[in-house]
């Protein structure tokens, strides 16, 4: 069976930020074993999973983020939209649009401190749709 | 449901490629509801989501990943294969070989600046295979 | 149909390592024609698709991981758990979680060239814990 729906988060600000909890308001209940694929509609964000706990993990994810894709390089040519833009989709291209997470006696199985991440890479994040997909 | 088929692309040229319209020739009608999954079947090409529409996009990719793994760096052992045949492999973990993107009212569902690249790291390039597979 | 199994790996040192026919002495038979998933529950080690061939390969991806994300940047504030935990947690983001692979003829469809890499980050890596979800 397959069930899907689509959710709009609220706008972020530039950075890293744990959503289970929102994400989790707009599922339905879920199915006692399967798959949940979560996909992002934009190519200036991505969804990635990383540690859930210590907020200093995702402060130190936009540092080295931004060291690895710094702005304003000057091979850069896809220029007009911004500085932040072509680093933008770059980091979505290197951390994803999707992600596909078991569902394990009726929860999303994540390991102890692992969480979903919205990685919002513009200066001024609109609100972004996700398309889940729920498989059983 | 499941379906399952091989696409055998057309040989490119060394970078980004969107290759949507290329795909869609092959597919066969999509259901209703679900998702459709691309699996290269390459270790020095990727496939990924990006920007659908301004080329310049595509090529600040190639200078970007250049930059950021490049060739004949003095620390490489793999090299028999050619200068461009390592940093490709690197490439290609970093990009990812697979995508799974939702199927909706027939329709692959990707946002409206969203187009599916095929990321050819090698100078040249042979003719990739992809398998889909589709379930619904 | 689902299928779902946990696996926990042997403890691996840090590095890249193919780990195709370790996974398969705990598969169950195999489904002909399916997708199978697999999703590791840690932050700090992650799973990709490269080369399956030469051990070189895997080597420079340790060399290449380390100088692109490089240990003891002075920016880094999350470094109570040494200095490879950092690193360790942004690699898991840019090499990924989680693989979706094509199921054919009874057989997990990688290209002939191709295997699955367990990337284990840390100096001291412990047992990881990979949920397997079949599909068919």
């Amino acid at each position: 069976m397959i069930q899907q729906l689509e959710i709009q988060l609220p706008a972020y600000p530039r950075g890293y930020h744990v959503i289970d909890s929102v994400l989790a308001e707009y599922l339905p209940e879920l199915p006692k074993t399967g798959l949940i694929h979560f996909f992002i509609q934009h190519t200036s964000a991505a969804l990635s999973i990383n540690e859930n706990a210590d907020p200093s993990v995702r402060d130190d994810f936009e540092e080295v983020l931004n060291h690895l894709i710094p702005e304003n390089e000057e091979y850069y040519t896809h220029v007009l939209e911004g500085l932040d833009d072509m680093p933008a989709h770059i980091k979505s291209s290197l951390l994803g649009s999707e992600l596909t997470i078991p569902i394990t006696n009726y929860k999303i199985n994540l390991g102890m401190w692992q969480g979903i991440y919205l990685c919002e890479f513009r200066n001024r994040g609109s609100r972004r749709k996700i398309i889940v997909t729920i498989y059983s």
